[in-house]
C-alpha cells in the first residue's frame, strides 16, 4: 500500500450519493490491487454542522463550505460532485477549468444542452471524467456484457427494461428539501426520467448500441404535494412520477422502458433483459447476485433458463472479494467503479462512462420527455460509432 | 346425467382449438353441476379423410364438409367456429341467421369493420354468442378478477402485458398451410396483434376497464419465408412478428403491452401485472397455478409478495376437480369456459365475453395495428359503461 | 380407434382415486396411439346410491356392489383397485385367481408380508399386474429419469425427498369413515409413511437403486381425534402423522427423507433432488411442469440451474398433447399410467412398476417403521439386480 | 466518533475470517452508533511476510508472530482468534487468564471436553466473551427470530435444516496446509460437522430450543488425498465429507439436518426452515436478502409463502445502511456482530452466543459424530433453561 500514490479527493455534498462514495473510497483499497489509494482529503456542503458531522463519520480530512474555494485547491486531484442535478455543470465546469479531474453523480445534467456543455468542457480541459452509472458495475450486469461480447446473445431482437420503485404512492409524501430534491424539478430537472431511466439508458445502450427514435408517455399521479420545508405550503408536483416509452434501436431491436415510483411491491426493481437469436439473458436488481440466462444451443431437452448466481471466481469483479458463495451488496458496486477508474487512470483506459458517454444518456432522456409533451414520435440523431 | 338437456353441438375446423374444444365438451360433464349435456353431433372441414379421423378420434358422431349446409340443419344448436380468422364473419353471421347460438375463436374477425358487422348479426339474432377468450378462465386469472372486485387492488397506477414466444425465429418456418395459417395475413389478418395482444387485451381491460388511446410500434423481423405448401415459392412476411404499445386506461392507469414470437427462451409468458394503491398482482401463464399477490395492508415487516398457489377448493373453479394441492393444465381452461358457459345459459346471465365484449378488443387491435402504421397516437372512443 | 381391441375395466371404489382412474381410462383414447381401448365396463363398491351416481357420472356402464362376484365375471379384462389399503391383498389375490389382470392403488398392501402373499399371487398367475406409482409419470420427473439413464448425473453422492403437506394440524379433522381412511390405521396400515412415503421410496429406488439400510423417527402430533362417523367417540390416532429417515444406498450415496402432514404452507410438496459427479436435478410437484437441472459440463462462468419447463415435444409424453409452452395437470399423470400400461400390453413389456417393484418399496416401508419403533437401525436385504 | 472509547483489538490468523474479522472491525464505525471503537492494534500469525502484507492491507498498527507474548500484552483489550480450530482452546484460555476478551471463531473447539473447559475458563476469569456463529446476523435471519419471538410461528412441528456446497467433489483437491486445514482432521476436529452443522445447529436452537436426541449418518466419499504441501503424499482422508442427522427437539417437533460438501450446483445453501401451527417461514443463504413466510392467519384464498425482501428500515439492522432496496452481502454478517458485541458490551447485556451457548452446539456436534460411528441413537443432556 506503501507504494500507491495519493489521489486526493474533493467530494461535494453528504446526502445518499454522499455516503455511498465516501466508503467506496474507504473499501477499494483492501480488496483491489491498485497504482493509486484515494485520499478523503476534503468534504464540502453548506450546513456546517450536518458537514462536520459527515465527515468526521467518514474520515474525511477536511471541510470546506464554499465549493468554488475548493475547486481551486492545488492540493486536490478529483472533484467528486453528489449535490442536487441542478448544480452539476457549474461545479463541473469550474473544477475541469481548475485542471481537476472530474466524477459527477448521474444524471450527467438537468437536460442535453448542459450536458452538451460540459461535455465541451471536460473537452477542453483534457482532464478524465467519470459518471457514476453504478449499475454497469453490478457483478451480474457485468457478466451480462461479457455474453454480449462473447457472442453468446448474437443479433437482438427485444430489449425489456423497467425500474420499479413504491415509494411516493403516498399524497403524504412532501417534495423538495433534505433527502427529498427528486420529487422538485428545479432541482432534479425531471421525476423518474432522470432518476431511473437515466440508469436503465445507459445499460440499455451500453448492452445494445443506439436508440434512434422513442414514443413516450409519463404521468404524474400525485397532483400536488406539500414542501417539505414549509409543510403549509402545498405545490403542484412538476416532475413525472412514471415514464414509459418504446425504443428502435440503431440495430433493428425493439425496447420497452419503464420506469415508476408507484408501483406498488416493486422496491428497487431494476430489470433488464434483452432476446437475441442465440440466446437470452435477464437481470432484476431485487435479487442483484443473479442473472439468468438462456442458451438456445443447449440440447433441446435440457434448455432452461440458468440462474446463474455470479458469485464465482470466474465471475466479473468476485475473485477481489471473499470465496465463492457469498454475495456482495448494493455498495459494492461504486467499490467496483472506483476500482474501474483507478484502473483507467493507471492504464490510460476509459472503460467507465464519461461526459461524452454520458450525455448520449442524457440525449435520450430528453428525447423520452419531448416525445410525451408531445405525443409523438422523437427521433435522436446517432452519433457515429466510437 | 339423464336429466340433462342435450345441447348439439357442430363444430368447424379440426385444428388446434378444434381439438381443445372438443375436449372441453367431453370433460365438461363429469365434473361440472349442469343443465346441459354437450352433445358432439357434427365436426365439419373440408379435408375429408383428415375430418373422419379427427371426428373418429373425439367421438363427433357425424360428419360434413360444407359449412353452409351445417349451419342450416335444424338439430344442432350451437356452431362453433375453428376455422382461420378470414371465415370467422361470414361463418358466424350465417349461424346467427339461422338461429344458432354461436361460439367464435378469438379473434373475433379480421377487424373492426367484419367485427362490428358480426355484432350487428348477433344482436339481431338476440340468440347467444361466446368468443374464446379461454385465458380468463385460468383459475389464478379468475382470482386475479376476485381480488379486484374485492378491493385488493384499489386505485390502479400501472397495467403490464407481455405475452412472449420464441417459435418462429428461424427463418426456416414457412408461412401458410395447415397449421401454420397464423404466419399469413390473409387468413389470420394480423401476426401478434390478433393472436396474443387479443388476448391480452382482452384481459386488461376485463381488469381495468377500457382503454382510451394507444401509441405502438410493429415490426418483422424476417422479411421473406417459403410458403409450406410450395416450399420453392418464398413470399414477404406481411404479419407483424412482433408488436409493443403503450396505452392510457379510461382510469387514469398507464399500461405497456408487448407480444413477440422471438423472445428466445419464453415459451408462452402471457404476463399480467396491476399495480395499485392497495395492492398488485402479477401472473405468468408460464407457471399458470400461480397468482402474485402483494397486500400493502400487511405489517410493513412482513410485506412481500405472496406466492398463491391456485389450487384451494376457495379457489376459482377448483372444487370442481381433484383436491388441494393438484394442479390442472392448459386444457381446463377450455373445459371453464364451457362450463360457464352453460351456466350463463341455465341463468340467463353473460359471464362469458360474447361477442359485444370480444368487439372492444378488436376495435383496440386496430388501434394498436394503425398507430404503428402511422407512428402517431390513437384515441378509442370509450363506449358507455355497460 | 375402431381398430382398437376393447379391454374391459371393473373398478373398486369410487373415491378420490376411482375418480382419478376413471378420468384416465376416459382420456387415454383421444390422445394415444393404442392397441387398446379401455372400456369402463363396470364400477363396484358397497354404497349403491352413491356407486350409481359415480358409474353414471364417469359413464361406468354396469354396477356391482359384490367384488367377490365382480372379479370372477368372465366379460372383464382388469380388475382396477381404488379401496383402502386393507382390502388391496384379498382382492387382488382372488382377481389374479381368477385370471384377471389387475392394478392397484399404493401402497400395494398393508405390509410387506402381505405384499409377498400378492406377488407370489401374481407370478403363479402369470397375469400382468401394475402399481399406481403414478408420480414416475410426471413429465418432469420422467425427464429426470432420462437424464440419469444418459448419464447426466453420473455417480450420485445424495438423494433427499420430501413429501409435506398441511392438511391434518387442525385437531377437528376427525378419522376414519368416508373420505378420512387415510388417518386410520386398520385401514391405512399407517399414515405418511404408506400414503406419501411409498411414492417418495418407489421415485429414489427408480432412479438411484435399491436402499439398503435406514434410520428413522416417526411422530403422531394430534394423540387423539374424534371419529367422523361417530363424532362424539374420540380414540387415539394410531398413524403416524410424519416420519423421517436417513439412509444409505447400494450405491454408496446417502438419503434423506421426510414426509408430514404438519407442515405449514406446503399442501403437495413432492420434492426430489439428486447430485451426482456430473449433474444434479431437482423436482417439486408443487411445480410440477418444471425440472431443475444443474450441469457441471457448461462453461464456468455460465454455469447455473436450468429451469426446464417440460413442455416441448421432445419431452417425455408432451408430443401426445397440445402444443410446446402448453401445461398438463396432475389428473394426466394417471392417463400416462394407462397409456405405458396398454403399450406394455401391446408390446411384452414391463415399464410400469408391477406387483413385484412395488414391493421392493414395501419392504423399506416397513423397514422405517420398524426402525421408528426400535430407534435403531435397520438393514435391507437388496434383491439381486433384475 | 471522538467521543467513542477506543477498543484494542489482537487478531490471531489472517485467513478467510482474518480478513472478514478486519473488514468488520474497520466498518463498524461509519453505520453504527456506538460507545467504542474498534482499533486495529496488532495482527499475529507464524509467517511473516504474509502477516506483513495482511497488516498492510487492513490498516493493523503492530503485527506479532507469537501469540503467548501477544496475549500478555497490556494494550489489548480483545483477543481475536481466527487460527484452525484445534488451537482454539489453548490460545482462548490464556488470553481469559490474561483478563482479555476473547472473540473465537466457530466451532468453539476441537470437541465438546475442550470446550467444556473453555467454558470454564472464561467463567473464572469473567470477562465477555463472543463466538461468530455470523449467521445469525444475515437481516433476514434475524428477522426469521423476530417472527418466532412475535409467536408469528407458534407450536413447531418441524425444522429443516441443510448446508449444502460442492467444493470438494474433486478427487484432485489436497488436504492440509494453507487454506485447506479444514479438510484435515487435526487441525479441524471434523469435516462438515464441524464447518458447516455447527452453524446450522446453533441457529436451529436459537430459534428452536434445545436438541434432546439425535441419529446421525457420515460419509468420506472421496478416501484419500494428496497433502497441499506435500504433493507427492496421498493420505486417507479421516474428515466427514458428508453428514445427516434427524433431531429430537425438547418442545417436540422433529428436525433434520444436512451438510455436505458434494451437493454439486449448491454453492453455499444453508437452508433452515420452520413450520408451526401458526406460521412458517424458510430462509436460503443463496437468496440472502429474502425470507420466506407463510401465515395462515391470511385469508384463505390469497394465502401463500410471502417472499420479504429484508431491505427495508423497519427490518433488522437494515436502517444502519443506505436506502430501502439496498442489499447487503455476506460481509455485513460480521460487521453487525461486531456491531452487537459492542452494544452488549455498552448496555452489559450478552446478545451475542457466548463460550456457554456456543459449548450448547459443540456437545450436538459431538453426538452427531458419535451417533453416526455407532450407528444409534444419541441422548443428548438437555440444560436447564436459562
Amino acid at each position: 500500500m506503501k507504494s500507491r500514490t495519493p489521489l486526493n479527493i474533493a467530494i461535494i455534498g453528504y446526502g445518499f450519493m454522499g455516503r455511498a462514495h465516501s466508503n467506496a473510497y474507504r473499501q477499494v483499497g483492501p480488496f483491489f490491487e491498485l497504482a493509486h489509494e484515494p485520499v478523503l482529503k476534503v468534504a464540502c456542503a453548506r450546513n456546517r454542522s450536518r458537514l462536520e458531522r459527515f465527515a468526521d463519520n467518514w474520515g474525511w480530512a477536511e471541510t470546506e463550505t464554499d465549493w468554488r474555494q475548493l475547486v481551486e485547491r492545488s492540493d486536490i486531484d478529483l472533484v467528486d460532485i453528489c449535490t442536487p442535478n441542478n448544480s452539476h455543470r457549474e461545479i463541473a465546469e469550474a473544477a475541469l477549468a481548475a485542471g481537476k479531474m472530474v466524477a459527477c453523480e448521474k444524471p450527467l445534467a438537468l437536460n442535453a444542452d448542459e450536458g452538451a456543455s460540459m461535455v465541451r468542457a471536460a473537452e477542453r480541459s483534457g482532464r478524465p471524467t467519470m459518471v457514476w452509472f453504478n449499475y454497469r458495475r453490478v457483478p451480474a450486469m457485468a457478466l451480462a456484457k461479457q455474453l454480449v461480447d462473447e457472442g453468446r446473445v448474437g443479433r437482438t431482437y427485444h430489449l425489456r427494461s423497467r425500474w420499479l420503485q413504491d415509494w411516493t404512492i403516498s399524497p403524504d409524501v412532501p417534495q423538495g428539501g433534505e433527502g427529498l430534491w427528486r420529487l422538485e424539478r428545479a432541482s432534479a430537472g425531471s421525476g423518474v426520467t432522470g432518476d431511473l431511466l437515466a440508469h436503465s439508458i445507459d445499460q440499455a445502450m451500453w448492452l445494445n448500441g443506439p436508440i434512434s427514435s422513442v414514443t413516450a408517455v409519463t404521468e404524474t399521479f400525485v397532483k400536488e404535494r406539500a414542501l417539505q420545508d414549509e409543510p403549509q405550503v402545498r405545490r403542484p408536483v412538476e416532475i413525472d412520477d412514471a415514464a414509459a416509452f418504446l425504443a428502435r434501436f440503431a440495430n433493428g431491436s425493439i425496447g420497452t422502458f419503464e420506469a415508476t415510483r408507484y408501483a406498488r411491491g416493486r422496491k428497487n426493481e431494476d430489470y433488464l433483459e434483452i432476446n437475441g437469436e442465440a440466446g437470452s439473458f435477464a437481470f432484476n436488481f431485487e435479487s442483484p447476485h443473479q442473472l439468468e440466462y438462456y442458451a438456445h444451443a443447449d440440447d433441446g431437452h435440457v434448455r432452461g433458463w440458468r440462474t446463474i448466481r455470479v458469485w464465482d471466481d470466474d465471475h466479473p469483479y468476485m475473485a477481489h472479494w471473499w470465496v465463492p458463495g457469498m454475495t456482495l451488496g448494493f455498495e459494492h458496486t461504486f467499490v467496483h467503479q472506483v476500482a474501474d477508474f483507478l484502473a483507467d487512470l493507471r492504464d490510460g483506459t476509459t472503460t467507465c462512462p464519461d461526459f461524452a458517454v454520458a450525455q448520449q444518456t442524457q440525449v435520450v432522456c430528453d428525447a423520452v420527455l419531448r416525445s410525451a409533451a408531445e405525443s409523438s414520435w422523437v427521433v435522436i440523431p446517432v452519433a457515429a460509432a466510437d
